[in-house]
């Protein structure tokens, strides 16, 4: 039997990355392929639990170190319980975000460097990195228009910052696509829902071998 | 105004680490020296949250490298929310266990280097280090008999382990000392709880500079 693959879906809020990996999973169950998705933060009881305190600590909240050590921590949960065994089962494992949105959105301007992010996710995680890493780009008043359209309730801390701020995260994901250009795929995700899909089909493409 | 000076006490289970810390800091104070005693895993709220989720996690516990990283996290709210403004502020700080209980529980032997513990503390707490850091060594029958006399519903999952690891973690602190002269004080903790204060104020002499 032959591995699973790793495949994250990575953006800024408002992508569509939620759907996709829905859609994608069912895409490959529908070609025989045992698929499983997941998020992060979160995804074991662990990480779960730990996003619990990402998003809910009282007071002063965490500072920015402390942050990406739990994100860290959750991942390696992730990482080491669910997604690791599920690879070497055979199945394919599809995940809303993971090393580079820590990498976008704590390893930029929060006092952490890039290399941080990676030694910690080389030291949580043993480094792993998906085979292939999707990620979705959408205009910026595309991405506002989707925000408004979900429940204000779900907006989360992350979710809640600045123009400035989600600019500078879309440049940085740029940068990483753009650094490693064998790993990620970069798709329009402006566009409707089952044009990004075909989208991301195409990109998987080289994954999927000859049907 | 001086800054204060940073004090952590090392050592295996029953060392009597928590006794000694309340014993300097009134030690201190009677001198005029404002002095707050702490505790690691915990010492500020979150923290404290932090300890909670690796005493309490149910199943299959928390895999080392995870573990490493919430040590690392609780630690860096305790840094920077506590000590470091304390410090600032020229209070003295003694914290029963810092980084050299990481150093000696997480990263000997569960898959994680020293470097590996080391990068971790760089990342989350700047790297800060104590002043002088008093390591409390207690021949292992002494040490067994007062966790004895100890109420058994206090022991937790570290205190729970064989012989041979404590005896792995003493040689660990040993090698810690033997490394870093300049920040250790060996101080043979095995006699009656006011000689070992008497070594302690000893050790303290350099610090404390003339009377």
């Amino acid at each position: 039997m032959s591995p699973g693959r790793f495949i994250t879906l990575e953006g800024g809020e408002g992508a569509g990355k939620s759907t996709q990996a829905r859609l994608l999973a069912e895409a490959l169950r529908a070609r025989g392929i045992d698929a499983l998705t997941t998020r992060e933060p979160g995804g074991t009881a662990g990480a779960e639990v730990i996003r619990g305190l990402l998003l809910g600590l009282e007071g002063e909240g965490w500072n920015p170190r402390a942050e990406a050590l739990l994100f860290a921590a959750a991942r390696s949960d992730h990482v080491e319980r669910l997604i690791r065994p599920a690879l070497a089962a055979g199945t394919w494992v599809i995940c809303d975000r993971f090393l580079d949105s820590s990498r976008a959105y704590q390893g930029d301007g929060s006092g952490l460097s890039d290399e941080d992010i990676l030694a910690l996710h080389r030291i949580g995680s043993r480094g792993l990195l998906p085979d292939l890493t999707l990620l979705l780009e959408v205009p910026p008043a595309i991405a506002a228009e989707r925000l408004a359209a979900r429940d204000p309730e779900g907006a989360d801390r992350i979710g809640g910052r600045t123009a400035a701020y989600h600019a500078r995260v879309a440049m940085a994901f740029a940068r990483f696509a753009g650094a490693e250009p064998q790993r990620f795929a970069r798709i329009d995700a402006g566009g409707a829902c089952g044009n990004v899909h075909a989208a991301i089909m195409a990109a998987l493409a080289p994954l999927l071998g000859s049907p």
